[in-house]
């Protein structure tokens, strides 16, 4: 015999693994979320969760961000990916000459951060991302598409959600027209945090930024502007007359325009000024999608527009928008809030119990059920009552008891476990009962 | 302006990238293979890429592939799977006390291995298994489950395959009968190999391990036994009285006894005793399944089963059988062999070209067509004549055209574009068009 050393099992922390009933909702949720992306004529991309270090580290100049994992295997140096966004560059870059432009694909995907862990923080985890990318230009009837599929996403899991949606030109531009040219960005920072750090510190911030007291005010005032897309739009389109405030207006107007041309539900989008997200690279729409009854979930989708995806690997432009969502954080917070009910222990429809020496009719039974729903057969050894009280503790909702006379009589004892009704039936009555329940 | 350094866009070699079309079939399969484990009851389980290298390497006593992906995170010692068995075997030592036994789990994942990258061969490829476990005991009836699935899964993907089954003490039982208890493992290592290395090569490597001239006829006769069970099974069982011999003959019958009751396609299955399955851990049913009219592709799916899953992890016992198929390199066979028809570029159905100042309108009809089938705007900016062009290169099989005159009539022109024909159809009628071709 061969000795065996006992090696605790244990996985890594930070790391989600799921009960193979909480994956099986995980993963329904997860082909929900496709059905969407297919059926507005997205193609599935994947790109392998390797990338080399040069390609993913490009945006940093090759600087490591101590999150990524980063190794070498033989000579080359290889990071996981941790995100979907640099891959989906590296790979338009590569195949421009042949894809199909404007080229939409979504991906899901696992992407690597080994981030620090704490509650609702995950060092691997499913991002479900949907991208329209344009050859040189990009209408924005592509990003009214974008915020369109994020309502439907959400209703095709039956979450309810707010999107907040803004445009970074109008933002940008009043800041620009109050004469701070030179510090859009570093306003934009403190603008982007102020619910983090508090009304009031935002304004200490801006004030050591030499902004006037009237100007912080104004500030203020218009990212909290936020309602009905008409109304706030009539309220701010003359408040400043800079180029790239009024370009984004009349961008956000046109988005409007074709969301009601598709009957976008008003009570589920919001023109919100307060949208910054903080990456460089939105250049257009941005928008942050929110529970309304769970706003302490912060935003469980978001995107927005980009002016150049690959600018790192290509000469050529190619303009995008896109939406991303972190499944994984939120089907955590989903689950441990009880807004999702873990299916029971199975999906099992009908479960086979054999009596005496009945198997090879069982299984039998079980080929033709199948046909029409997910059926077991009891196969361990165990006792006839341990069987019937498992049955009903993963509640299964119809049970089949086959013993030697029923298979004689082909009539089989149909147990409706709900309310311990017993019927005799053949297998086609068994099919028709239930189909019809 | 940002000067930004471009770097040549390239993914590392040795991972499979498709295109989006392909990826899409992709996708399709993979659906299928999950359709048939769903259908049989078996739940999924999702564990994380990253594990300890002291789980993974368990089985090796920590000792190291080259193949497999390990470093180093801050002091943690980490490697990227190889295989989804470890993982299941980690998962049920750690959650056994809450599983429902006997566990029925399919895991379609990604593993990695770091091998010299050739044709055919990936370092990142998707596995997708499905196990059954006991809890101490598992019956045979698992096996022939998981047999019968191996013929549902490849049914539904419309692959022709026939499955070779034996079961490992038949051969091991052949050998200690014969007298060769102590070199058993070195004589069915030598089996094993023998398409490889070739009869007579086989034949000098027995014969140096003193296996007489007469046992290795037996021997080499006995592996050539395949076909038919019941006539295989009638031939053979009588040739040794060994104990292990008659334990895998007898468990063989009765896996096919549970086979025919399940009504298996018996042209689609051989008992074929060379089949052994390099690996240690299999103890009984060992089984690969090839495609007769590709035989050059090896086999395309295996499995069998072994007498303790988590005997690394645990002091208790948990039998188990299961099937893999390694999907990556099978589809890149298939896709090569011209044995899959690539999708044409899209899986649109309806494209709206709008004609004019109709872009509100064509996104409304868009909402509408999408409840029936996956409908796409042309939003660019190129010429009608260029969109038309682009509609018939991506096989897209109807176009709506909808100019100022159609908007105000509500009448559309509606293309069908495999035989030119141009109909005048309101919303309503298009649908019901297309729905009844």
């Amino acid at each position: 015999m061969k000795e065996t050393t006992i090696i605790k099992p244990r996985k890594l922390s930070g790391f989600m693994e799921l009960l193979p009933n909480q994956q099986l909702l995980f993963d329904n949720m997860i082909n929900k979320i496709k059905e969407v992306y297919l059926k507005h004529a997205f193609l599935p991309l994947d790109t392998p969760v390797l990338e080399l270090s040069e390609i993913l580290l490009a945006k940093s100049g090759g600087e490591i961000d101590k999150e990524v994992y980063r190794f070498k295997k033989g000579d080359t140096d290889i990071c996981m990916r941790y995100d979907l966004t640099v891959p989906l560059a590296r790979f338009v870059a590569m195949n421009s000459e042949i894809l199909h432009f404007p080229f939409k694909r979504f991906q899901v995907g696992k992407v690597y951060r080994g981030e620090r862990a704490q509650k609702g923080r995950f060092r691997e985890f499913v991002q479900c991302d949907a991208d329209i990318i344009g050859n040189e230009e990009l209408s924005l009837v592509a990003d009214a598409e974008c915020l369109k599929m994020v309502e439907e996403v959400f209703k095709n899991l039956n979450i309810n959600i707010i999107n907040q949606i803004s445009n970074r030109n109008i933002l940008f531009g009043f800041i620009e027209g109050l004469g701070y040219i030179d510090k859009v960005k570093q306003i934009l920072t403190i603008l982007d945090k102020i619910n983090k750090i508090g009304r009031e510190n935002a304004k200490l911030e801006l004030k050591n930024l030499d902004v006037s007291d009237e100007n912080i005010e104004k500030l203020i005032k218009i990212i909290e502007k936020r309602g009905n897309f008409s109304q706030i739009l009539s309220e701010i389109e003359n408040i400043s007359i800079n180029q790239t405030f009024q370009k984004g207006i009349s961008q956000l107007k046109e988005v409007y325009q074709y969301l009601k041309a598709m009957d976008i539900n008003e009570d589920k989008i919001e023109l919100n000024l307060s949208i910054i997200r903080g990456q460089d690279y939105y250049t257009g729409t941005v928008f942050e999608a929110i529970i309304p009854e769970h706003k302490e979930f912060g935003t469980v989708c978001g995107g927005g527009r980009y002016d150049n995806l690959t600018s790192y690997f290509s000469d050529k432009k190619f303009p995008g928008v896109g939406l991303s969502i972190g499944f994984t954080r939120l089907f955590d917070l989903l689950l441990s809030n009880n807004m999702i009910k873990e299916l029971s222990t199975s999906n099992i429809k009908l479960q086979i119990i054999p009596l005496g020496n009945t198997m090879t009719e069982c299984l039998s039974l079980k080929n033709y059920f199948s046909n029409y729903f997910i059926t077991e057969v009891s196969f361990d050894n165990r006792s006839f009552k341990s069987k019937m009280k498992d049955a009903n503790k993963q509640e299964i909702p119809y049970v089949l008891i086959v013993g030697e006379d029923e298979v004689k009589s082909n009539l089989y004892s149909l147990k409706d476990m709900k309310n311990s009704t017993q019927y005799n039936f053949s297998k086609e009555e068994c099919v028709k009962f239930i189909k019809n329940q």
